[in-house]
């Protein structure tokens, strides 16, 4: 794929300066551009760059005054940063192949049902009774157990494992290798001290645009649901345990851990590896940042916790901060110890 | 499937209060319950939801006094949670499809066999030298390497990947994408700063009656065994390097890393995002809380730790209390030495 | 296989004391080593074991002097690590099936090509454009998208899905299940406060020598390269987050995740669950220990950083120990405070 910087300003909506004849091939940060890749520079603090790319082209706003020469056309554009999202939207469309129909060998179950416009890669496995919609994409070696519903342009990715029951919504995404509706973790200590799996009934639901990471786990409830809201979004290695329930437009960042029955609310931000106890809940709008071990409800919304145990956010600035002293205030108070109990030098 | 009232009263060995004819379909949570379902009530702190539940019909114990009017049915029984479980199971069983046989395309080694009542998913491999035994369930994806044993009625999940040598007992679950018995993180460095493999020919061995969660891995031995005995759980995304050894019973929440040839006694339980170090132990019936580091051996059983690095439970709560107030304290301190260097003025 | 102590000793040019007739046919440590096993002594220190094991043979140094009866044949060596380290690997290469040539149902693309010697398994799928070197073996259930490069010998495990566009060099390894080049976390937030995904549109490079752990999940670039340079190695379960850099011959141990755009030197270790904040480097030869938090940029080469948050190690370590004593700090400074406030009584 190959455009003119004068092709891409009339796409954009832009206005040129300088080549507008030059070759473009590629999307590239501005520090990173070479020969053939059109940028874009959107924050002032990153304005030297434009006088030192290698980029034949960059997207910059209507007022940016150049106080060097520019090697690079340039595209004059309202918004830049919005822009280049479209060329980038453009662009992954274009390359991404848009693989339809059924590779052999794949497996359906006979009762199974799948709209208009699938893809069933090569060594996909469907079980029996699944409705699955139109433009579901279901990548080789994805796993779909019996009774799932998928909804209208979901995509299930390589090796991912859907397993029986689990309800998906309209445009999900299940990255590759992420096991969704599996057994949870609950087993009855018995008298000798041993354990006895206790049966898991519930299933999972994902609500309508949610997206769970890569090799991400989620447990199917004990009974009911396990359950992420619309729009959530899940990263990499996620555990969300049995019953769990995560709020809408919540953001769960890569190794974060929630244990069963706890629930997150809308909005909500979860740092990467982060833990969270059973049994208790965040209220809307909760932050927790990273590595934090939250062990206790949260009532008050937009609170922001840090530590492991978590507690406020600033506080915990604080203590960290008195923290790498605390040999020094132990040597301080020695001090004044060693000092009290000698008066009478003074 | 349908049941009445009265004919589950009859398997769990009640007697009805009310409407024996309603039909009861599924089985839930008396706080979230609705019409067609059974609950059940056991401990005496959900007694209000009772009254206001939308269960068709509840399990309560003999003794139960009402309060107030109830619109559910009834069924007294002497342990209702357990009567309640027991029907869990049945539940089970009977949603659960039975797959047995061979679906194709599977791909099983000529040397490898099986014995009776076995399943083989499509799209399953064993590679040659494999026994596996009576009642094995192959899911669908499912890797089996080279020589490996499997014990009667072991179930491996879609896509669990069980390498060369790998001995399972039996009754053992292995969950979907869990990898068993790969190389471990085992490097030699070498004089400029590179790093060479050091060869992994060792193996896994599962007892009977293991469980092994979704995208959890465990290494092979450098030589000799990686170990977990009789009747443990390791949860979801669990990572047990070489030589690790796991004893008896004991329990492993999700997240978990234990570094190579570290070993943790019987009965033992260690809670999520915990990390071990290697070539440490724990005694028996340690205990260790979420997101806490062991970094030294245990020797006393029953010991409880917390923390990272972890101590003793008790001590590092009041430690943690303490922590919070870290910047008073210092102020504290500062006051202290104010007053002291300025004695006269007192 | 069976050798005798003699054969042995003449491949790793030893000589003999005692039964040179003995079969050995397996490798052990020495306190472990029972009848049929080979053993070694490198560490003065493990000595005691020698007049205990069970071993039929052990390799030790020259110049070791009995200090009691020995009942295992012994072969004087130069360097006994190294002797058993070369005995291992040919043990390695002995055991391990060298399956070549390709297993029925896999599937390739028809513009897809792959060198001489290669393995591939049943159920691999390769995709269009994809060109591979010789040697290269895929494992069964192994996922590679369009247009990914694979170099000479390297070794894609069970079940690893490498996404289109990735690079990988010449003898590298990703093991079962790891998930290279998926689309990274990236989503705007939008005025409505729900989320939308960016393009991801760059890939991910591993260059000669490296190796992935099992389920570990590496995402690609939004723009540009994530990339894993060279003989680096990355263990089971952790996250590199798009367009994160990793040095060459750095190590980074189980369960540790970087965000993005981190940038990790050369020569440094990560110890297990490890986290790294997004958009900060780290100096060459920087080490960090278990479960620390980095938070800022290291610029000092040979950096040891320890805590969440991280800092200096050797200050981390003592302010942990006056950590455990908080509690007692806390009373040592009421009591302070009390004697200043009755100064009279004194």
């Amino acid at each position: 794929m190959k455009f003119t910087v004068g092709q891409i300003a009339q796409v954009v909506g832009g206005t040129v300066e300088g080549d507008a004849n030059a070759a473009v091939s590629s999307l590239a940060k501005i520090e990173e551009a070479g020969a053939g890749a059109l940028a874009f520079l959107a924050n002032a603090k990153y304005e030297s760059f434009l006088y030192t790319t290698g980029a034949t082209a960059v997207m910059v706003s209507p007022g940016l005054v150049l106080r060097q020469p520019v090697s690079a056309a340039l595209i004059r554009v309202d918004d830049p940063y919005l822009a280049f999202t479209k060329l980038l939207e453009f662009y992954q469309q274009a390359t991404r192949t848009g693989r339809r129909g059924v590779e052999q060998p794949a497996f359906m179950g006979e009762s199974s049902t799948i709209g208009t416009g699938h893809y069933r890669g090569a060594f996909s496995y469907i079980g029996e009774g699944c409705v699955l919609g139109d433009d579901v994409l279901i990548f080789p070696h994805a796993y779909i157990g019996d009774r799932v519903t998928i909804g209208q342009g979901s995509v299930i990715h390589a090796g991912a494992k859907i397993y029986a029951d689990t309800v998906i919504g309209r445009y999900c995404v299940v990255k590759a290798g992420a096991v969704v509706g599996t057994d949870g973790f609950g087993f009855a200590p018995q008298p000798d001290g041993s354990y006895k799996a206790i049966p898991q009934i519930g299933n999972v639901v994902l609500e309508d645009f949610v997206s769970i990471g890569a090799n991400a786990t989620i447990d199917c409830a004990t009974l009911g649901s396990t359950v992420v809201r619309q729009g959530s979004k899940i990263d990499n290695l996620v555990q969300l345990a049995h019953n769990v329930e995560i709020g809408r437009h919540t953001v769960v960042a890569a190794q974060t851990g929630i244990a069963g029955s706890a629930k997150v609310g809308d909005y909500c931000v979860l740092a990467g590896q982060v833990g969270m106890a059973g049994h208790i809940s965040l209220a809307n709008k909760t932050t927790v940042t990273a590595q934090s071990g939250v062990g206790k409800t949260v009532k008050q919304e937009g609170t922001i916790l840090q530590g492991s145990t978590a507690f406020d956010f600033k506080q915990n600035q604080r203590a960290q901060v008195t923290f790498r002293r605390l040999p020094e205030l132990e040597q301080r108070v020695a001090q004044l110890e060693k000092a009290q109990s000698t008066p009478e030098k003074l």
